[in-house]
């Protein structure tokens, strides 16, 4: 597929300038430069016509993007004009606040099961959900044909649960626990991290 | 300052091979590649050789990395050869499990005080914390000297705390509120989001 060859580095903008743009959408702006832009993400308005300019032509020179026409694009482009679903593992803290976490609604993602390994959680309610025994997570992933998942266990088990979300079918993670993973080639991995996000800016402080 | 003339991609990067080096170090190996440490990371050998170069040099041919120079070497480059005091402010459940959380420890940060401005929870306890009331934050920030900030507040009070956090003398804020926020010149901002990470793999699947 073609549209695999543009940089992962400028993938990785798009979903920051989609929630910049939904921002200024919701205030009720209808257009935008790539200026305005730019400073609300922190990259150079050079960098965000250069980016969008690898999926075709947004804009015009001198009135600027459409937001609606845009927004409707990069949700498009980034495969979020659909709702994914989505399973989590790792009923502690952390998994708690994201099956309960509310900013998914519309941003293409939606959690469906939850899972643990422990007895004391297994059958409990979070939120909406009932938590569900991690033996039988593989055969139900892939029985409902779940694609993603956010791992939300501790480092220690984060690997092997990795494993088995691959062996389920699984084929976007997104991990929490603070330990670098393996996963197959054709597999995604991305990282939430806070001591990552906080190094990223210490760099910059005396 | 002429460090801070290298890209900020590039200083993004480091706290990224800081982490995979400290997992392969207490794995008790010694010594890495740059293509080892490319394969761990999803950036190529090469990349990491020219980011590396930026700081001086870590490597040699043919031998490698010493884990334990560079390990030192890029703490210190990210400041984070000392711990920062961090405020973390919204005690719902993202700010819970954040203020429960083990993953800072040896990573350059300790959690040293939260808040919240629901009467409900001021004065409660969470993990070894008693939640304080937001009120008296922006003096309490101000009198401890404290740079850093996590920001677990719902998004419609995001831009209101995020600028009272500058008001208390916070010049790097991690943000978990899914909306961007702005912040004057001089104040870092990092977003926590886990529909970006989401969002940046849905784009490569079918």
């Amino acid at each position: 597929m073609a549209e695999k060859e543009i940089p992962n580095v400028i993938i990785g903008r798009l979903p920051v300038y989609l929630r910049a743009l939904r921002h200024i959408q919701a205030q009720g702006q209808q257009t935008t430069s790539s200026q305005e832009l730019g400073e609300m993400v922190g990259v150079s308005a050079a960098q965000i016509r250069k980016d969008l300019s690898q999926f075709g032509e947004f804009g015009k020179q001198g009135t600027g993007y459409n937001i609606a026409f845009l927004v409707d694009k990069l949700r498009e482009i980034l495969k979020v004009d659909r709702v994914w679903d989505v399973v989590v593992v790792g009923m502690g803290d952390m998994g708690h606040a994201i099956a309960r976490y509310q900013g998914f609604a519309n941003r293409g993602f939606r959690v469906v099961m939850v899972f643990d390994n422990n007895p004391a959680l297994i059958d409990q309610k979070v939120g909406e959900f009932v938590i569900r025994d991690a033996r039988v997570m593989v055969r139900a992933i892939h029985e409902a044909g779940i694609k993603v998942a956010m791992l939300t266990v501790p480092a220690s088990a984060a690997q092997s649960v990795a494993n088995q979300l691959v062996e389920a079918g699984i084929k976007a993670i997104l991990n929490y626990a603070p330990i670098s993973l393996n996963v197959p080639h054709g597999v995604l991995l991305q990282y939430i991290d806070p001591s990552t996000g906080l190094q990223r800016m210490t760099y910059y402080l005396d």
